[in-house]
């Protein structure tokens, strides 16, 4: 069950949607029943099962919309073995309610409020299991009943390795505080260096955001190219010089780190929620306390080595360890129903 | 538990919010211990709880906010007998899990893709019990598991009665189609009388309504004085010659229309809903087929026995017939539960 918001894979905006086709596709591929319930215009190698012929993107978050694509589903949930949850607590709260063994992927971060509301739920729920996608993600709520961590994954087949670098410093992310695009335009600034930002601005907020410590610093040299395709986003990232991940909030993985990686391009990152988890500080990209060291560890980002980025991806973010990480989730889930 | 989005009672627009109020004041009255969860900006003599400071009205809608405000109150739920449930079907949803007895009253029509979906969840919840506010609202999906119909009730203490009538027409509602504010407008120019129309206008939807199909007509004589509060409310019922109800829709109650017979203005409404049930057609208000009968009715309207509607009002529609009605229907879903 994938977040109805957004087709599955995504055309744009989307982590959780991407993980979710990988999925969906990596368990048909390892021989297994997959019904993948998403919107209608997505696209998987699963039976597609959809109430909204078109993704209700701007419906986001409105309960009605979700609740009616959350029923889809759980009316059929006697079908089922297992239900691998990717919606939000709704999914959860209801689909723990049917007979079938559900595990809930978390997928966005536990501190606050969100945190004591799972916690809530939870305690409604007898037989609740939850997957993370970071031990990091834990941290806040660490008696949740946790089944297993499944860190995220890339389809290396479409991100093609390129080992040359470009001259540009690279911010993928949506326009918000949290990701930070303020923090890579004055480090940008600071190394005399152009950089590119590209990412969401859609939702009010992100427009507001945008509006005031982003759009002003707008020039040649630091340029917004706006929310990019996956193949516009694979080319920013193959003639990057490096990419910035100035965080300064537990992100529950980040995503973007391994798709740098995958594509060549070095990642200097803020010591912030996953980040340690994904990245081996000195040897698949740059890790520092604060932002504001990001700019001289620019050399140290020069010499990590492309291949050896690469292939740190490949043996430990690929589909099939993904696949294999829920699959024993799976298992774990349905003994804690039995 | 009331929906969260607005206080109970409201400042302006919030049908379920007013009868949420007069409810949990008239348990009271009737010597019940009741807890109101509800935002915190909220006025009752019940005990409050409240998770939202202010009602967040901005947020509409969305998930997050009204399953905060759910677990809230459902994570106390074995403090109670039985939760009276005015939320949409997440509270149903959610609130039909737990140990407690959760009579669920419907407030929105069962037609289309709500009814269906009614239909789906109450499939998974053996105990739900549906309270109906008209039996007309059952219509479209008689075999839900309805314990009762409780129609809704007026604070008679707060809607003055005025036995003379004025020279204009009004129509109070939201700008929307189903509501039916242009045929309003369309009977008051073919009448020749002054109009004045008086709801809320807030929403996208609502304001290209308006822009569309009201705004081009406003004049001298047809006048729309925004949204307006209870006393302004009261002011322009006890000044009109006839309130128009020109719904074409099947409206599961229709509270103006009891408003409207409280303050002595004659309601001329189309034969649509539960407007049957609330009106007697010639005795307390006039039903017409088609909202184009509606100016010829407007001389059996101005027959109509002020009086006697008031006095429908007071019999019918009291707070303390609903409050009787209400714990009737919570005696038969304890049962249903037990």
């Amino acid at each position: 069950m994938s977040p109805v918001w957004f087709p599955v894979p995504p055309a744009g905006y989307g982590g959780i949607e991407w993980i979710v086709a990988l999925l969906a596709d990596g368990l048909v591929d390892a021989g297994h029943d997959v019904t993948l319930f998403a919107s209608g215009d997505s696209h998987t190698k699963a039976r597609l099962d959809a109430v909204y012929p078109v993704a209700p993107s701007e419906r986001i978050g409105h309960t009605y919309w979700e609740l009616r694509h959350a029923i889809n589903c759980l009316g059929r949930a006697g079908d089922f073995d297992v239900i691998s949850d990717h919606t939000g607590m709704l999914g959860l709260t209801l689909g723990s309610m049917g007979p079938t063994p559900l595990a809930h992927t978390v997928h966005g971060p536990l501190s606050g409020e969100p945190g004591v509301m799972y916690r809530q739920i939870v305690a409604m729920l007898p037989h609740a299991a939850l997957i993370a996608v970071s031990d990091d993600q834990r941290e806040p709520q660490p008696d949740l009943p946790w089944v297993a961590t499944c860190r995220n994954a890339l389809d290396l087949s479409v991100y093609p390795f390129r080992p040359e670098r470009g001259d540009y410093l690279l911010f993928l992310g949506r326009m918000t505080a949290d990701k930070g695009a303020h923090r890579a335009i004055a480090v940008a600034i600071e190394c005399g260096l152009p950089l590119k930002l590209a990412g969401k601005c859609r939702e009010p907020l992100e427009q507001q955001y945008f509006d005031d410590l982003v759009r002003p610093h707008l020039s040649d040299r630091i340029e917004y190219v706006g929310e990019v395709t996956h193949g516009e986003k694979v080319e920013l990232l193959q003639h990057a010089r490096a990419t910035l991940f100035p965080i300064e909030w537990d992100e529950p993985f980040g995503l973007v780190m391994i798709e740098s990686m995958a594509c060549g391009a070095p990642v200097i990152a803020t010591r912030f929620g996953a980040v340690p988890e994904v990245i081996e500080d000195g040897v698949t990209g740059v890790i520092v306390d604060r932002w504001q060291e990001m700019g001289a560890a620019l050399e140290q980002a020069d010499a990590i080595d492309p291949q050896v980025q690469r292939r740190a991806v490949e043996e430990r973010f690929s589909p099939q360890r993904m696949v294999a990480d829920y699959l024993a989730a799976y298992e774990a889930t349905i003994e804690r129903w039995a």
